[in-house]
């Protein structure tokens, strides 16, 4: 019975990670991710305060999500650990000392690069730093070469003076450069540093034109891309390319509260409860109340299910918002235990109820999904969403963790067991520094549906304190 | 009873086509193919015998299968019909008649383009000619501005001599232009034509950075992307940006006779048989009799269902061929009806089975998956196979019907009743004007698993002549 548990538990990357466990394993690491120690270093390429930090911080992100092993190397926080608050002459690059400095912080963040690729664990590195000469990209392509890493430039260029003063205001006068400055004089020695790197400034150029690299050119507006050989740094590329940094919220709120949640059933399609159907009419107040900017067109995506069209019926009814169904967003299919409880699965299904207590984030229902099929399956959706602006995403339990995994940057140990209470709207908001939660609860209530590891308990409270509890953010 | 049979006919584009019919179709409209009236002109730009006919042709099936209503207009189709075989000296641009003619041959495909656009069911439409002139694309632009057309300029840039003179060879002389003239002879012809055009020729400037373009420079080892804003341009112009020109042949097979088959049931995870074990082992002499150009890399994928990779065993071990298990190659899904039997299913749920019947395309079983769906899933994989070179493809009825539509066009009402065999090994090698197809028979005897509309018979033999016969071939 365990051989058809069909637990898939192989690192994974968009429908490879479909890939099943037990059956060839090697094949799967020898061709998608290229080869058996293949490795990527993204080398981020441009002047301050375009980007860089954000598409480098984004793009772990989001492969970590799908199951890519990422890091960020920050050449900043290695020069930063010996020079705390440099002054803008530091960054002079007549400068020698600090030449010498930058230097050194560069080559300690290639060494840890290299150690950790050779751990055997890496797969894609982002190299943050400006790299802004011909010279310093000669150099990181050669050290690549030499350890066997593919070296993949990306550049973001910005002549936009409004963009980039915002975005000098927004995060660098709130870096580690300027902690405790006053805000005005640091975005004025800041100006004065992008000056200096001005001055050295290389763009890439025609004569490297034999390197991998990608252009990104006022957040996107042109892109190039030369020489993408591999189908990682395509679909990298392809996500890099949808990213845009206009401001806006995603809201994420489960259904209201079913009729299966009232007994205990998992899956079905069944109706919104009377207590659903007061959350479903107390929706439209609740987006309010969490704050929606002036003149903020909003978009609503339901799954296809009853309980979450249902549930954001309302709320299309009074605002005239656009609505979307996704059968991407339907819950996670729960194979043969559709429609049972908890408790029943325990009985009807010992050994899989343990498997999937065991690992609840590789464990496919038998004829169903795991979490990391939904993640897989809802990989266009994150891309659609990163294209999008406003939106409000009414789903299902399992959905939703994957979703705020993914934005909040939670390990897939750990979502698969994350609380997503009934009848509460979470809202995020993306600043360049991560991502920023509130939740706003309903005052309805509704059956608690988390299940504890170990239990299966029909309506178990969460724990006020505990493993599960723990939330991370970014 | 009827209302849960969840058949999808909504047109339908990548996870967008997801949606279900029967909940919101003007919403799926509205949004996803961007507006009601959304329409997208592609405008190619090059070069002849820069490639642009087959990235307009290979765009067209694409759209055409993923469910876009998609046109290729055809420039000089239209100059052909009055002047069937012009001599090199028609496309000096001092000929006034001849320039004049190509005009009057622009206008009418651009007149064509918008009433096909004006009758409600065009969404995509590819006009394929030169336009090498900013002062052309201008009024291009212009015309589709003012009908409310996005126009989406698609220029390939190639100065490889010999990739040009490769495509002249392939292509050009044997293009109706030259019909039943010496090849080399037509060959010279084509080199002054192409000279001709290239005393005009004007890249995509500076000056014309306000129009959406994409620029790919020999073959996509460069890629410039400008002002791209909804989904559906950028889903295409990534498919664009996978294409490859380089020679290689794709193999189809279904997997050996299994026991299933033997007993008329559908899906499940049964072994091969005898007679498929035999299929199994005729599969590596099989692939030999087909033709493998020398030092040929051949890559097998299969599903992850076992009767796929007993089928491919042998041809693995005796080649040493790297190979793939791919969940998106799993058998559609036939939900409540996996193991029953046609008769079985006819008896249990007639009204189902008739339902599939109506509309085999779009018809999704309980719990289970339509074609329309399983397109969907073969999204990604058609991706990669137009990144790979040679594979063999060991998979399912089903599956192998959706993946030989996309080569050979098939529409989407013919392609759930096209006769696949058993223990026939399919070979298709993409040619400039098409895709050529060879099909290889082992003499090893199966049962036939193909069935005709309107009976549930066990084991129908497909018939000699009829409507589901008919191949389509490109």
């Amino acid at each position: 019975m365990v051989r058809n548990l069909r637990s898939s538990t192989t690192d994974s990357f968009f429908i490879y990670s479909d890939f099943q466990h037990g059956t060839a394993p090697m094949d799967f690491a020898n061709r998608y991710i290229q080869s058996d120690d293949s490795k990527i270093c993204v080398v981020m390429v441009g002047l301050p305060a375009r980007g860089k930090s954000l598409i480098a911080g984004k793009a772990m992100r989001y492969l970590g999500w799908v199951g890519i092993p990422a890091r960020v190397f920050n050449v900043g926080s290695y020069r930063r650990f010996n020079t705390p608050q440099p002054s803008a002459t530091f960054f002079d690059p007549h400068n020698e000392e600090g030449e010498r400095m930058r230097r050194a912080a560069a080559e300690a963040a290639m060494s840890d690069m290299i150690q950790w690729f050779n751990t055997g664990k890496g797969v894609v590195a982002i190299l943050d730093a400006t790299n802004s000469t011909k010279e310093r990209r000669k150099w990181i392509y050669e050290k690549c070469q030499e350890a066997d890493i593919e070296a993949l430039f990306v550049e973001s260029i910005c002549d936009d003076e409004d963009l980039i003063m915002s975005n000098i205001k927004e995060v660098k006068t709130t870096s580690p450069d300027y902690k405790g400055q006053d805000p005005e004089e640091a975005a004025l020695d800041f100006r004065n540093r992008i000056r200096n790197y001005e001055m050295v400034y290389e763009t890439i150029a025609d004569s490297e034109k034999h390197y991998t690299f990608v252009k990104l050119i006022n957040v996107g507006s042109t892109v190039i891309i030369n020489q993408i050989k591999d189908y990682l740094s395509s679909r990298l590329v392809y996500y890099i390319q949808n990213l845009h940094i206009k401001p806006r919220s995603i809201w994420l709120s489960r259904h209201g509260e079913s009729e299966f949640n009232l007994s205990g059933a998992i899956g079905g399609d069944s109706n919104i409860s009377e207590r659903g159907e007061a959350y479903a009419r107390a929706l439209p107040e609740l987006m309010r109340k969490s704050g929606i900017p002036e003149n903020t067109k909003i978009v609503i995506w339901t799954s296809t299910l009853k309980r979450t069209i249902q549930s954001a019926r309302h709320l299309k009814a009074e605002t005239g918002y656009e609505k979307l169904e996704w059968k991407a967003l339907d819950e996670l299919d729960s194979g043969v235990c559709d429609g049972l409880t908890y408790e029943q699965i325990a009985e009807k299904y010992p050994e899989d109820f343990a498997a999937r207590d065991e690992d609840k984030y590789n464990y496919r229902y038998r004829g169903g999904e795991s979490y990391r099929d939904v993640v897989i399956r809802l990989e266009p959706i994150i891309m659609e969403l990163e294209r999008s602006e406003n939106v409000i995403i009414v789903t299902h339990q399992a959905v939703l963790r994957c979703i705020y995994a993914y934005f909040m940057n939670v390990p897939q140990e750990q979502s698969p067991w994350m609380e997503v209470p009934l009848h509460t709207l979470i809202k995020l908001t993306p600043r360049a520094y991560g991502t920023e939660e509130q939740r706003f609860k309903a005052d309805i209530p509704a059956v608690s549906t988390w299940r504890g590891k170990g239990t299966s308990a029909k309506h178990q409270e969460f724990p006020a304190e505990g493993e599960a509890k723990e939330e991370t953010k970014e």
